[in-house]
């Protein structure tokens, strides 16, 4: 029996320290191939690149790894890898250790998550992992130690058609974690502050920055809940969009 | 009491024939404003730019109607006009009418959606028309006729919180088109076949190219067998991407 296949992406880009942890974190399970952006493709969703070529690189290559980086999104790593360099479906799909959180509607703007969404739509059991802190420095090990076990999870369980994994970490000490909590996506919104300025032709431009705005912040089944309160937070995501229960109403609308 | 203001974008770029088709649908029901891409954005999803600063042109002004262009994606363009350009909430937002089908997962990588998403997470009743041809002189007098249908709906009696529609209309001679169907999302995925090509220094690179796999062409149920036969598909999208039904069997795992 072939051992098993493990495809990593991420969207900070293949040499940020949070795909570093999460190769070294899979190495012994498996062949691993990643693919990953060459640079930050950070909030870049679900999006391809349609307009332009793409290229892959070989970064590294020994024993059951290969590295590679890809000019485009992570969506773009993810279809490249799959189509170009493997010849067999993956086991398993990973995609981070993002640094920055993916909770709540971040699973949307999410490179990151946008790389799972894709392995799940080709069938393959995917997970998104992130910690809550940008910086290029943050502190994986909590993260690591979590991951090992979902990972190991679904590496043996699987996940059902069409749904992907979406799990972020609080940060804090190691010990101060309180479990692994399943749960749903928080409702809310970012609110936008722009910055705006003027260039020294005197023409505006626009720095998008803004802040999260938490709808429910006393629901205990949402993930922004789970992390304020020291859990891990799984989010299991689906693909397919629908709003089952609207169906009905909206036929006898039109 | 205020006219209705209505938000207008798209993917296709602000001069697109479907986005003028589209302006020239909503003008007589309030004040319009446009902000769109300033070249077209297809395939961009949810993305949104973080890395670099953001342009705002004013390309013209009448009575009730605004349209400015955006050097960044349909989801920056919103965002920018909620933000810097309106003094108050959007009665509703209409993106398109797209150049090319976003049924099924399509709904996913689509820059038309991207937009109607955002719009919906601001509490916007917001919806996506895309006619299923891509060519940029595509026949929209069926669209049209439709989407008046549909918008006139939306616009008298709102969506529920949380959800929005995206409406594909197939390429039929108008009169031959059965009704509105209320659909769900097909499963399918779209199958890459990428043409790998050389460049004049020896250098390979990748042109993504693909073809969508229908999972279920016999479900009545989904969107792309409405389209096949004849009907305007409409499909009302949920932004809380939570599978529900897994949490608990993901929970007594972990």
């Amino acid at each position: 029996m072939s051992k098993p296949l493990i495809l990593v992406s991420n969207d900070d880009g293949y040499n940020a320290k949070g795909i570093s942890n999460l190769i070294e974190l899979v190495k012994p399970y498996g062949e691993v191939l990643v693919v990953a952006p060459e640079k930050g493709e950070s909030g870049m969703s679900h999006a391809i690149t349609i307009k332009r070529p793409l290229r892959l690189t070989k970064i590294h290559e020994e024993k059951d790894l290969r590295i590679y980086s890809c000019s485009g999104t992570p969506v773009d790593s993810v279809k490249l890898a799959l189509n170009q360099l493997l010849d067999r479906k993956p086991d398993i799909l990973v995609s981070g250790i993002n640094h920055g959180s993916n909770a709540s509607i971040s699973v949307i703007y999410s490179g990151t998550m946008g790389a799972v969404i894709e392995g799940c739509f080709n069938g393959i059991p995917s997970i998104g992992f992130s910690v809550c802190d940008h910086d290029k420095n943050a502190d994986f090990n909590l993260a690591v130690k979590y991951s090992k076990i979902i990972f190991e999870d679904v590496l043996k369980n699987g996940l059902p058609p069409g749904i992907c994994l979406n799990v972020n970490y609080p940060v804090i000490d190691i010990d101060k974690v309180k479990g692994i909590k399943v749960c749903r996506q928080t409702n809310g919104v970012w609110k936008e502050e722009f910055e705006k300025r003027t260039d020294p032709y005197g023409e505006n431009y626009y720095w998008l920055t803004g802040s999260f705005r938490n709808a429910e912040p006393e629901n205990t089944k949402t993930d922004e809940w789970a992390l304020a309160n020291n859990y891990v937070a799984v989010v299991p995501v689906k693909v397919d969009l629908t709003a089952e229960n609207f169906i009905n109403d909206l036929q006898s609308r039109l």
